[in-house]
């Protein structure tokens, strides 16, 4: 009888087992189709973007080229460099905005290059200064692992120049043997990641969150006596 | 000893249920997380869109209005009549990439109205016609729920487009004394979503399905002879 019950005990667990493997996997397909599929959106309309406006805009500089180049008028000259100076501005509001949606540069030359750009282009907009140290043999991700990562060094940027009081950010890309690392360092306000993606407010770190489950990544936090410090690993 | 084998798998049965359900509950908090985030990022693309590129177009416009004015060689007046033309295709071509980002009648007028414009612009756009039936009492969602659906829908009704060789689409919503509901009807090519959501082609579908568990809806397919027949339920 004891043999019985201790049977049914151990299949019981057996199924319940496979039923939560089964539930979890089920639930990170649903997350990972979320993540593609607004990923493939954010292509589409970076390039109806690309296509469409920056298209316009670039017609509209050459014909305005035309105009003012045959132009004697001094008054709508002066008239036609505040045209151009407007259509400059919506090119690279244009470009912005494009950048926001997909950095043309993650597809084309890859994370690191891509990163360094981000963090220039930051720096540049700033008072804070953003760093991309990379350790031999910098670590080489697939295309869909670098959106991803890229999204997350990203989320975490944009907390660390909204409320983080942030002076300098570095972050740190190595390859060891069977992983590769990023490290996320700042000097701002510390926080405690893990109790605040428990709590409501967080929903950048929420969605870190989401996307290292879909990369299958692990996040450490380190403990330091000034600013944060992130490990994020994965598995070669 | 019976009676401590069976209490043993009631604690065991008990606890395992407990652990199933924190899961489940933290993968559910995870995908909202991350449409909630993805929705915050399209509102503020397009804000963005729409208070830098837009506003140049604008500008761009105006001042082209006063160069026209005073302009008297007629080849010249062609040629601005060509610069403004751009111009609009451009403020166009803005708006149309605003509108998928964030369809802007969602947040102002709700579903009913977003969705009866969205059907406007594919029907005028394509040989195709889609309809919104509205039955009383119309069922009213919260802003949140509206934006889910809305994407849902548009989900089911950019599948049709793409394979479905469909002529007419009909979306009846109504309303009952416990529950809201959405039926989606099509005379296109008849699919199964349960096994196309299972194979590794459907992102679409799965994204419907990431919606829709989120919102804690139920999708029905009704057997029918011809096109394909769909109910969303959503309890109020």
């Amino acid at each position: 009888m004891l043999f019985f019950a201790f049977g049914l005990i151990f299949l019981v667990l057996f199924y319940q087992n496979y039923f939560i493997k089964m539930k979890r996997k089920e639930a990170e397909l649903l997350l990972k189709a979320s993540l593609d599929s607004e990923k493939q959106e954010r292509q589409r309309i970076a390039s109806d973007l690309h296509d469409g406006v920056s298209g316009d805009l670039n017609a509209i500089r050459n014909y305005l080229s035309v105009l003012q180049k045959s132009e004697k008028d001094l008054d709508k000259q002066e008239l036609f460099a505040e045209i151009k100076e407007s259509v400059e501005a919506a090119l690279e509001n244009t470009r912005q905005v494009s950048y926001k949606l997909m950095p043309p540069l993650l597809e084309l030359a890859g994370f690191t290059v891509a990163l360094q750009d981000y963090f220039e282009r930051l720096s540049k907009n700033s008072t804070m200064q953003f760093e991309v140290v990379c350790k031999d043999p910098v670590p080489d991700f697939s295309p869909e692992t670098s959106y991803e990562l890229f999204r997350v060094v990203q989320e975490f940027t944009t907390n660390m120049i909204k409320y983080g009081s942030v002076s300098h950010c570095c972050v740190v890309l190595y390859s060891l043997e069977t992983s590769n690392f990023i490290e996320i360092i700042d000097d701002g306000v510390s926080y405690d990641f893990k109790s605040l993606s428990a709590s409501s407010k967080g929903s950048g770190i929420k969605n870190i969150n989401s996307r290292l489950k879909v990369l299958g990544a692990a996040l450490l936090q380190r403990d330091v006596s000034e600013g944060n410090h992130f490990v994020i690993t994965l598995k070669k």
